[in-house]
């Protein structure tokens, strides 16, 4: 069996760390899909419900949801096919170089999904308790909640942004 | 004079962009916090004057533009000094190793400034529109047009970052 490039410690982190992106960028999900409310206009005497995907922002929290569940559910069963079977599925320079860059964009699309839902939350609650309108407090605060998930999702993501910087194969030594 | 640890045209790369962002920072500032716009409230018959920093989200572009544009003057003015003298002024691997983590940090932070800019803006427009408050739509556009910039600024320090990664020493041949 060929040395692993790093520690089974750090294969053990990562895993830990992916799962935990893993099952936050889940609960995310269910939390911004399921989000709606009912609100009732008495300017114009009705009542609308809204959904998730009235807030655009909340469209590409779930953009950025979607891609990073895939992203981590992948990357741990990758994980764990390494620890179990004791070495790589995939092997090479190649290999380090992939994951330094979709980790990277995977990090990036997770803290723009979570600033862009924060941003977006904040002031939209913020406009609507200045027109009145209290019936949107619970479809903002699971707003809230799942911006909060993907946060959490974004700094696992970032942690394991770190390890494949650190794991990528110098310019100079693979020439 | 010791070998540099990268070719000139990457270090010229590098400072094109570190100016590159500066400048985009500089301008996201002063469109960000010279945007105001006066609404006229029919329903209570009365002007209302708005700031840049009414919008909360906005707040948070402008702390994400400030550090990045005082981070992106360092780096221009370390970048300019290495390339005059020939030499870097500071040294050792502990200068790649914070160069690599404040890279990921500012790249962070001004795509999470930008992320938060562009889902606000979209959402209280789309809410200020079916409202009716068309007065509003300049406001909106120059918050637009801060964050296309800090998304350049972002741009710029994604690549940034990717060079600091590949610049990164090794743990195993730093021990």
């Amino acid at each position: 069996m060929a040395p692993p490039p790093t520690s089974t410690i750090s294969h053990i982190v990562s895993l830990v760390l992916k799962i935990l992106m893993f099952v936050s960028l889940l609960v995310a999900l269910v939390v911004l899909v399921t989000d709606s409310a009912t609100i009732s206009l008495t300017v114009v005497s009705t009542n609308m419900k809204i959904h998730f995907d009235d807030v655009y922002t909340y469209r590409y929290m779930l953009a950025s949801i979607i891609f990073g569940f895939v992203y981590s559910l992948a990357q741990t069963a990758l994980s764990l096919y390494h620890i179990i079977k004791g070495s790589p599925l995939f092997t090479g320079d190649a290999v380090f170089v992939f994951n330094f860059y979709a980790d990277k964009v995977i990090s990036y699309l997770l803290a723009t999904g979570s600033a862009a839902g924060f941003g977006a939350t904040k002031d939209l609650k913020a406009s609507a308790d200045a027109l009145g309108l209290t019936d949107l407090d619970g479809y903002f605060d699971k707003g809230f909640a799942s911006a909060s998930l993907l946060l959490l999702a974004f700094l696992c993501a970032a942690l394991l942004s770190i390890f494949s910087s650190y794991a990528l194969p110098k310019i100079v030594s693979s020439t």
